[in-house]
């Protein structure tokens, strides 16, 4: 499934907020590729990052399949413990509902994303699970990062699903 | 690792509530015989049982399998659908973040648990993800149900979680 977003290649010689969340955004489009909503996510530790990840819900006819679920998972099992008290996640869309509880649960140390998402994110969109007044456990949120961008590849795929519905109805 | 507590054998005859917890409960006794807090799920479609599991974060190293995670994952590709909307979960206990976020998005058709969590649990103890405002799947809720068994087994779990802990600080 083509689709006109390019690869970013990121200067290895600045790893900032943009470096991971490039990385992200190359996994969205490995998703799109799949025909998959396109969202993408890493986890970094130390600088490195050790886990990458992109949505399978369609194709695994998973639900928990996310890219978040997925990148948790993955790093988990990389350092060999469930705790991420040293890792941030970069995500390109504002975590929903289950993966923000992941988050919570993994106990990250901060977590970054692209689009925001005031209908179902979980993490200052909806609602706020990353300062829940009875955890134990809050992070650091920072939303916005190459936003431009995430935004213009969830938003050609839910054009491109529309027309392809569209279509498909017209015959 | 032994422990006091015994299987439940329901009635066959009698498919209600109870009933699907005691399978819910006989899958948190497996997750304590494999050293895992006691938490157990099953998932039920028009009356049968299509997926059984129990808390494995300990074992896997993995924050995300928690036992309704993995249930639903089972869920959805025994019925071949990452929507589960003619399903109803049953778990030990009230769903954490996490676990609540991820019936909100398997568009569940209702969540039934045994002990709730005021501290963590987000169908209602914590906060309630079953009826987020802005979402466009609310689910229907019930607590309660064998409350006693699953209090009595998670706190016995606990308390011999703090007892091996003394233990091993006074050699």
């Amino acid at each position: 499934m083509l689709n006109i977003f390019e690869k970013r290649f990121p200067s290895e010689l600045n790893r900032n907020d943009e470096y991971y969340m490039s990385h992200a955004y190359n996994q969205a489009l490995i998703a799109w590729e799949k025909d998959e909503v396109p969202i993408g996510a890493v986890v970094v530790q130390a600088g490195q990052i050790i886990a990458s990840a992109h949505n399978q819900t369609r194709r695994t006819l998973d639900p928990t399949a996310h890219a978040e679920i997925l990148a948790i998972s993955q790093a988990a099992k990389y350092i060999g413990d469930w705790r991420l008290n040293e890792c941030k996640l970069y995500v390109t869309k504002e975590p929903c509902p289950m993966c923000s509880g992941a988050l919570v649960v993994s106990r990250i140390q901060g977590v970054y994303f692209g689009l925001n998402d005031p209908k179902m994110g979980c993490l200052g969109g909806a609602i706020d699970l990353s300062n829940l007044p009875s955890s134990n456990h809050k992070f650091k949120v920072k939303g916005g990062i190459l936003k431009k961008e995430t935004h213009a590849l969830l938003n050609a795929f839910f054009e491109k699903k529309r027309a392809e519905k569209k279509e498909k109805e017209a015959h």
